[in-house]
């Protein structure tokens, strides 16, 4: 693989600019400003995505794309014999078009669209996709199902893909941050609702569409939002990414042929900002463009499980490591936690996978049993296991109201009389504590495991890390069908 | 053609039964009350859409949904050539599925989901569908559309088509009943949000869904609304229908192979009535269910225009032909109209057939010279016809605050002193006073006429009108197909 830049200088850089320079705007603005505000800002990002050139993004921003498309890639492939990847194929196929896209980790292909669709499910069914803190977005599927899609029907080079995928998560996370959280506490899936606007931007980018064009393709793409989080818990919240991507693609390819649409689809007064949400405010959108970037303030998850969680986990990983931990020496662990951990993950006796992610204690005893969480740490038989059942037993938990939602209070006591403490201030995985390049890669490789053989795995993990300088971006996709 | 049962005796019958049925409920409910009646409304609808027999549904409304299906039929025939029907096949053809469904008016055929998308772009193309009054919904496009092309796939009796229409339509209206106006008045363009469920249900019904999976299909439907009030004016308006007739197709093949959804998806504090509108009433969902239908309110427009000009051009053609009068022998034409009607329609001059259509002058113009105002009369010939045009310039309209807005108050002065007048109290196309089928079939032919050779309209048309009959429902596409 390529020598790669640490994120965290990365971090440290572009990302942390960005967020002092908005730390200096003022949010009180007049109505008066308002109204200057919301002129033309439908056109105005349209006009920023089209007028935008692969060399006016800094490198550390396509790195930072690069993780975000490799840790797609990776949930995609991880969750692609999920059974409800199975129905949608089932349910679909039936009626689908030529085969022009690979499905990832499977071997059936399928039409642009929904390969798209079909791909966007899969990346988020695990919930173990990229997270964009600010607004809960999770920006990669809506975009990249779309856009890597696109590029086995018609070829784009690396460097415009990876530049397409930069511009889609910037106009979806900036409309989410135009509406968040009024819109999201409204209860719409903000990842479903602004997705729809990064696929048909990112899609529109590569179809070469004119400002006109591209105003069209959001105007078509606001008409269409997906997702309601009252599918939380339901197959339909992963159809939310994969719709969205499949209704952004059709609104760039309606709009390249010149089907018409609404010019202010965002601000006008029967427009989507108003009618998705109680609160807007347009500088969200337009101030800064083109020298902030979004995608530098994506994260990704270590845990294949809810954030709140995490800190526990983290803190846990850490000692087993320091410590060279085995359950057989452990005689209690006591956490310090923050309210919401037990108000969401307090099951005691968890019996299943699924219900393992919602126990802490079975968390934090997985964690250090087997220093990992990944998803194949959330199964069945391991949450039944005698040895992790006992172990579990041997957790409480505490709410500790000091304690902060990335943070956790960790105390061992071993059964020699030692008592191990462990504080986790940002928890692993946060925008100032991201996870390293080689633990994405670790990441990626057991998501992939017992789906792709390991060749096949680090070969794709390395055409993600280098797909800017890809020829054909498409060959990302053909390394992901199984043969 | 086979003998029919006027619609007026019909509007006697059913419909006013369940319009004064309603009258008598009470709209002031309590907290309790509505928490009470809100338990389960998905799940009650889900029930009623599988439990319903064919035999359950009165003849009567079924004579309803033979002219609810005519007149959307002629629709979408009449605007098959339309430049937005043009585009959208040519954008989605290349990933479109096999030729399994009739494009109505057209020699191509697509999948079915594509040929749901793009009749029902079709038929809302000319705004001249049937509309649902008390909503403003236009209930055919999203369901007619779903069912016609799937019946081409999967073979169903005429029987069971007919009832799956009017099931559809009694979804999507009595939802729209549910939150009518503030979902509407919040931006949110009814059709394409209520008509997701429309589809949902009357293609779930035609696939033998469960209650359980019926009650998942709405879920995967609401969480997958369509339309802002924003794209009126432009070609995304009609997409509406045609992607709300998709995605309720869609929404039904997934949960017919289990694909979870919600199962409060109505009701649901994050669910589509709290999220979509600011006020509702479950109550209209639920009330009465199986004993009133909705399609038995439903109406078609004698006019290719906006309804508030109807009342003006209803009276001029009334005037001409009672008299026999020709443009010549006119002196002037006075008219007294609700104040929308100069607000909406008040352009003098127009120049095109569109902006015809927006003129109360060229409307009463070539209402008198020509006795009609289907789409063939407003085209950009005659609309600068010398003729008409002067015409055109001898109508006055003055605000009359005492006339309502189905009414209209009519002068007509002749060259030879005499003076005609003309009082319409209830238009043409309402509820009270409906569309005669004659009517609907002369603008059945109307609109497709330049489209379909004579002979086969007239067989297209008697197909419609005996749906109920025919052993394949898929007939109806396949006659409307060009060979």
């Amino acid at each position: 693989m390529m020598p790669r830049i640490d994120r965290r200088d990365f971090v440290r850089g572009v990302a942390l600019a960005g967020l002092a320079a908005e730390a200096k705007g003022d949010d009180k603005i007049t109505p008066v400003q308002a109204a200057a505000e919301a002129k033309d800002v439908t056109r105005r990002l349209a006009h920023y995505v089209v007028a935008s050139k692969p060399e006016d993004v800094p490198k550390l921003v396509n790195k930072e794309a690069a993780r975000t498309l490799l840790n797609w890639v990776g949930c995609a492939v991880g969750a692609s014999r999920h059974e409800s990847v199975e129905i949608a194929i089932g349910a679909l196929a039936p009626f689908a078009g030529p085969a022009q896209a690979t499905l990832l980790g499977r071997k059936e292909r399928m039409d642009v669209l929904n390969a798209a669709l079909v791909n966007g499910i899969a990346s988020h069914i695990f919930d173990y996709d990229d997270t964009h803190l600010k607004t809960v977005i999770h920006p990669a599927g809506p975009v990249a199902s779309a856009i890597l899609a696109l590029s086995e029907y018609r070829p784009v080079s690396g460097r415009d893909f990876v530049h397409a995928l930069v511009l889609g998560v910037e106009v979806e996370c900036r409309i989410g941050n135009a509406v968040y959280p009024a819109h999201y506490d409204a209860g719409w899936h903000i990842t479903g609702t602004t997705g729809v606007f990064g696929s048909a931007a990112a899609v529109g980018k590569l179809l070469g569409l004119t400002d006109q064009q591209m105003t069209w393709a959001l105007g078509i793409a606001a008409t269409q939002p997906v997702g309601l989080k009252e599918m939380f818990g339901t197959m339909t919240k992963s159809f939310h990414p994969g719709r969205a991507a499949q209704n952004g693609l059709t609104a760039a390819m309606l709009a390249s042929r010149n089907f018409t649409s609404s010019e202010q689809a965002l601000e006008a007064k029967s427009g989507w900002a108003n009618v998705l949400s109680t609160a807007r405010d347009y500088t969200e959108i337009t101030k800064m463009l083109g020298q902030t970037y979004e995608i530098s303030l994506n994260t990704y998850k270590p845990y294949a499980c809810g954030v709140v969680v995490h800190p526990a986990i983290d803190g846990c990983i850490q000692l087993r490591n320091q410590y060279n931990l085995t359950a057989t020496q452990i005689e209690r662990i006591d956490l310090r936690v923050h309210p919401l951990v037990l108000e969401l993950t307090g099951k005691k006796t968890p019996q299943t996978g699924l219900e393992g992610k919602f126990s802490v204690y079975y968390a934090a005893a997985i964690a250090l049993v087997e220093g990992a969480a990944g998803e194949k740490q959330f199964n069945d038989a391991l949450v039944r296991d005698p040895g992790i059942v006992a172990l579990r037993d041997r957790v409480t938990a505490t709410v500790d109201p000091s304690v902060g939602e990335a943070q956790v209070k960790i105390a061992i006591t071993l059964k020699d009389g030692r008592r191990l403490e462990k504080t986790v201030e940002k928890v692993i995985g946060s925008v100032e504590n991201p996870m390293s390049d080689a633990a994405l890669d670790v990441k990626f490789l057991d998501l992939t495991s017992g789906v792709l053989p390991l060749a096949q795995a680090r070969k794709l993990l390395d055409l993600c890390w280098n797909a800017e300088m890809l020829p054909s971006a498409g060959e990302i996709a053909k390394a992901a069908a199984l043969s």
